[in-house]
């Protein structure tokens, strides 16, 4: 834990550094994947399955009969929790569905924007011990409302050739198509190309290791749409005298027990309230299972003491953290004043796993300080807007003059022609 | 002229493809910019200026000497011309304010979103002969919209180390924060890093030359969010019986004007409309100063005839025009039908030239088949939509168990342990 007690503004971009995230040295690895599965399709998938995977596969789709089976195994509680999950995820998301409005800009001159979905969309779970079937529940639920057409996912199987039931009961819950067992670079290429089994998507989201993130960046050069850049989870907590420090303490614990990378912040205005929440984090530390990776992590974690609110928004605003709780009783007056984060939680009992799972927020987050120019995930990341035009004679005789002037001092002669003969007709007809 | 009638969907893939387009050769060399830019600042940008632009600068700043000037050197038709196209695209983009609504997912838990301009952006505008003083308006007026607080444009200045002036005017317009004068890579860096004077930006904007494309690609992977990918631009024209052969001519030819790898496509239902618009193009195109582009353009540019409206439609939905241009009588119905594309023009008068300057709708636009994944730049692509949420002590009770037992299935132990110790507090309070 590093303690800082009351930095200047200079200070800042220490305590908001993020470790320097480069895959590039895995470009020449990925990239080879990637060329054999552009050229040998599931052969390649399957392959790479046997190879990384230790699973020999037949076929990549996963069949109605697992479906079944994992119907079955999956307890009833679990499947109660991610219906109403998704309920919350789809209601969220469902409220943001966009109606364009036509806009006369000038006389005659009628504008406006269409949301039209995506046609296809490739979501990538990872494997791995902890099956995230709540990032099933984030990615597919608003493409589902979006009205994407295909809606696949990749996720690796086990050693047995099976995927994590609970990973497949989301799935059907929140509506996917296609499920196709592969992991990895192989999935990435899979959905970036189209396999004789995979088809090929135009957009890619979800988490995954460094190689996963790498090939999303390949393919995003030319191939397919990425959801946005990856990197550690991580969360900034604000905390005052008037906060519950066994739960900041459980926020942060929360946080840090994702991987020994994640990034932990508490900044408060209370030192009463910050040695509180260290000597909390430790005594709920040692009962941890993942004890372990968050002892880590909290070597690295940073607990700041600043003089007042706006000193503590200030600095929440350059760290531009992915999950930023607001635990004071003035949670509102702070709304106001958050300028970069992925998502807030505020008050007391929105901890971050309410949004983690079910509060209806997406979990998809721009980390890595990328909220300082990125959303999360949301219903617009599934669709385009398009905008349309039309011009009436009178919008020619509005705006022509205009746009020929300007279409010939930009020295684009057959721009200006094109409404200079429309002028020159409807001018005729005034 | 590639004159193809009654193609199957099999032929679809041959006439959608477009030149691939592979900037990695030059990665090495602007990588090496990239780094020297980063390393030693202006220094460096002056230096590149020198060598690339043979422009001697002294400062990168551009005056307020140097803006007034401007207005004196800029015609008053012109001048009126960029306010009558500024108020336009303010208009369009002021209709699309996002004012996100709380949402109740569950009793007790309420979400919502809100959006939040990006602090610091910059603009690129690309020199050459023709000043692309139209695309300062799309980039810096939706900008200001916003409430972007640092809007700042590189443009490189000629061999006397000056900008156009009509840049200048319409930066004045639009409201731009500062300009510097730099071009090509090293105005990249500049934005993307930070100089002694060019502020450090989150999100870069704007077209360019290959070199600008390759830096863009690189300083998105850790160093600045960018629009949007690059290519070149192309236009789709739908025609039938009703349509005007004159006007559609004049529209192919104002996209084959502007370079030889523009892509130009017509679709008509009517075989008599394809070949008049064949002999309209060919008589519009003798006498335009750029037909030696133009002519290059149309080698490579396809003539379709389809059999009926619903084909036209279903080709260019696989070709993602960046512009469409819908010039039949019943471009209402088709307006519904369409799912991939930039910008719509629609009916006899919305010519492509209309949305290029003046209106209203955003002319950076996905080009080379991104229209499948990416939208135009619009008044969200200077703000995030950051979520937020609250819960109260019923919003633990109603949603709460669901979360832990989906951490603890997930094996998230401290995740479930953050909604747990809450849940338990306030079971205590029902």
């Amino acid at each position: 834990m590093n303690i800082i007690k009351y930095p200047s503004i200079s200070d800042y971009a220490t305590i908001c550094e993020r470790p320097h995230l480069d895959v590039s040295q895995l470009n020449a690895i990925v990239a080879g994947v990637l060329a054999d599965v552009k050229a040998n399709g599931d052969k390649a998938v399957m392959e790479y399955e046997e190879k990384f995977d230790k699973a020999q596969l037949t076929q990549l789709a996963v069949t109605e009969e697992e479906m079944q089976e994992a119907e079955c195994l999956v307890s009833p509680e679990l499947k109660a929790s991610l219906v109403l999950a998704h309920q919350n995820i789809a209601k969220f998301h469902q409220s943001q569905k966009f109606d364009g409005q036509k806009v006369e800009t000038a006389p005659g001159v009628v504008c406006w924007q269409k949301s039209v979905a995506i046609e296809k969309v490739g979501l990538y779970i990872p494997g791995g011990t902890a099956p995230l079937f709540s990032t099933v529940l984030m990615l597919a639920t608003p493409a589902k409302i979006a009205g994407c057409k295909e809606i696949v996912l990749c996720t690796p199987p086990n050693k047995e050739g099976k995927v994590n039931p609970a990973i497949l009961v989301a799935a059907r819950v929140a509506g996917v198509s296609k499920i196709f067992k592969a992991g990895g670079v192989q999935a990435i290429g899979a959905m970036a190309y189209g396999t004789e089994s995979v088809p090929k998507v135009y957009k890619i989201f979800g988490p995954g290791n460094q190689y996963v993130m790498a090939a999303k960046q390949q393919v995003s050069l030319h191939d397919a749409a990425i959801d946005m850049p990856a990197g550690p989870s991580e969360v900034c907590v604000i905390a005052d005298e008037t906060s519950n420090a066994a739960y900041v303490a459980a926020d942060l614990l929360s946080q840090a027990e994702h991987g020994i990378d994640s990034q932990v912040i508490l900044i408060s205005t209370s030192e009463q309230m910050l040695d509180a929440v260290i000597k909390e984090t430790e005594a709920q530390l040692a009962v941890l299972p993942r004890h372990e990776i968050a002892e880590k992590t909290l070597v690295n974690s940073q607990f700041v003491l600043v003089h007042d609110k706006n000193e503590a928004m200030a600095l929440s605003n350059a760290y531009a953290p992915e999950h930023l709780i607001i635990a004071t009783d003035d949670y509102e007056a702070l709304a106001e004043k958050v300028i970069n984060a992925g998502s807030v939680f505020l008050g007391n009992y929105a901890c971050e796993s309410a949004g983690d799972y079910a509060s209806g927020t997406n979990h998809t987050l721009p980390t890595h300080g990328y909220a300082l120019a990125y959303n999360g995930v949301n219903l617009d990341s599934y669709n385009r807007k398009v905008t349309f035009q039309h011009l009436s004679q009178d919008g020619v005789r509005n705006i022509g003059p205009a746009v020929v002037c300007m279409a010939e001092n930009e020295q684009l002669e057959a721009h200006a022609n094109a409404m200079r003969i429309r002028v020159k007709d409807v001018m005729g007809n005034a």
